[in-house]
């Protein structure tokens, strides 16, 4: 059961458990926010979808061998996590080059990689979350060489199981933005969320954007968009 | 004797060399730029200056065992070296926090980095050399895994060598640029130039600039210092 709320995010709310010391909840709240908070808009039910979709990506990952803080859904937009103290990187993965990359280092819209590329991002509002590589990493959050390496090795074996459950449901994954944490004992597990809001997807054959994209350049609705990648999810994709 | 002018940048002009397929004149102009170009002034001297300079820790350098594309000096501003396919990734070692670095990611200025920090920079004057991680220099440059560890490894060994070189002249080594190329036979060698228009030096005990920052802060004659740290350098540092 819900105790206090300890946190309120751009996308969440994160409430302590009765009685459960190394437990949280995590409400998905219907706020969009796009360029760190600038543009900001709420869309009823967008939620609940990130919550049924994010927890279904948890298990499947969790079938595939992937740890996560992932527990169980509880509720519509409530889903139970163990405790993690986040590592301020958002570590990204980019299997086609679209948006920031393609501005920043000149590399075509579009582009394939024959390998995906892994970026690691600094988590600081206040910054922009600037990118970092692994040095800046290494000294700002203090995470040792191994750990970053695990952290990078993790991500791109969650890229391969994303993009075999994405296509079954005729998805590309263009790229995606993870968040690990800390257990109580230190060890490291995927936190956060993976969903629409985290991730860019593309219908396969249109190119069609079916994730916040969508929300950043006002091109459809949002919710019919989330709920048509849950409907085709839960249809396709069993766990 | 320099044959046909090849290319002129910013800080040196490039000559072939008549009768020598794989060698080059490069020439030390006396221009200072700085801000990508913006900024622009002629210092009489200084070409001569970086050219006696960077000669001399090539010099130093090579009986440390790193190879470079140095073969001798010719005249007071125009050295012979080996010619090279330019890899465009600019090396930055840093030992001290300052500049871009504390802007981009919160590290506080003068901060002494117990590892030094090794980044990568895309040399593309027309994205504004940009920050990149090993992803993305490897697939913009097409450099190998190895050859990029190999990269990374000789600046750690390099500063380890300069940061010896500078304390017999009383100076420190905050940070600095490095270019490496390859060889015709593909071989990877240290290239360009190291001088005070590619490295930040600051007087021990008071922290006095005596690097292009003289320059970019308008602070005092950039000459006067140039030609002090050879002074001190042609005194105590032998090769
Ligand atoms: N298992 C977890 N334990 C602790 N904090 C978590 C966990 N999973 C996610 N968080 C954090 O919850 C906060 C709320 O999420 P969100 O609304 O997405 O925040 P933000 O505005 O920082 O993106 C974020 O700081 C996120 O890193
Ligand atoms: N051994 C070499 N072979 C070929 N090119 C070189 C070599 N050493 C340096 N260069 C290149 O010579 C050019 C001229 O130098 P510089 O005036 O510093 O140019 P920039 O304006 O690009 O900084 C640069 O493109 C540099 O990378
Ligand atoms: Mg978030
Ligand atoms: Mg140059």
């Amino acid at each position: 059961m819900k105790s206090a709320l300890l946190y309120e995010g751009k996308a969440k709310k994160v409430y302590s458990v009765l009685g459960e010391e190394f437990q949280l909840i995590l409400e998905y709240k219907d706020d969009a926010t796009a360029f760190n908070g600038e543009k900001h808009k709420i869309f009823r039910g967008k939620g609940r979808l990130n919550n049924l979709i994010s927890s279904h990506i948890f298990q499947y990952l969790h079938e595939k061998g992937i740890a996560s803080h992932f527990i169980q859904a509880l509720s519509d937009t409530e889903q139970l996590v163990y405790q993690t103290r986040i590592i301020p990187i958002e570590v990204v993965v980019r299997n086609i080059a679209t948006g920031s990359l393609t501005k920043r280092l000149g590399i075509t819209e579009g582009e394939v990689f024959q390998e995906p590329l892994v970026e690691l991002y600094y988590k600081e509002d206040a910054l922009n979350d600037p990118l970092m590589n692994d040095d800046h990493a290494k000294h700002i959050t203090g995470i040792s060489e191994g750990e970053l390496e695990f952290i990078k090795e993790q991500a791109r074996n969650i890229n391969n199981h994303l993009q075999a459950m994405y296509d079954k449901i005729g998805v590309k994954l263009v790229d995606f933005k993870l968040e690990f944490g800390r257990l109580h004992d230190g060890s490291i597990v995927l936190s956060d969320e993976i969903s629409p809001d985290t991730c860019r997807l593309w219908e396969e054959e249109t190119d069609r954007k079916m994730d916040k994209d969508v929300f950043r350049n006002d091109i459809e609705d949002l919710v019919e968009i989330y709920d048509t990648i849950w409907k085709r999810m839960e249809e396709n994709v069993h766990v």
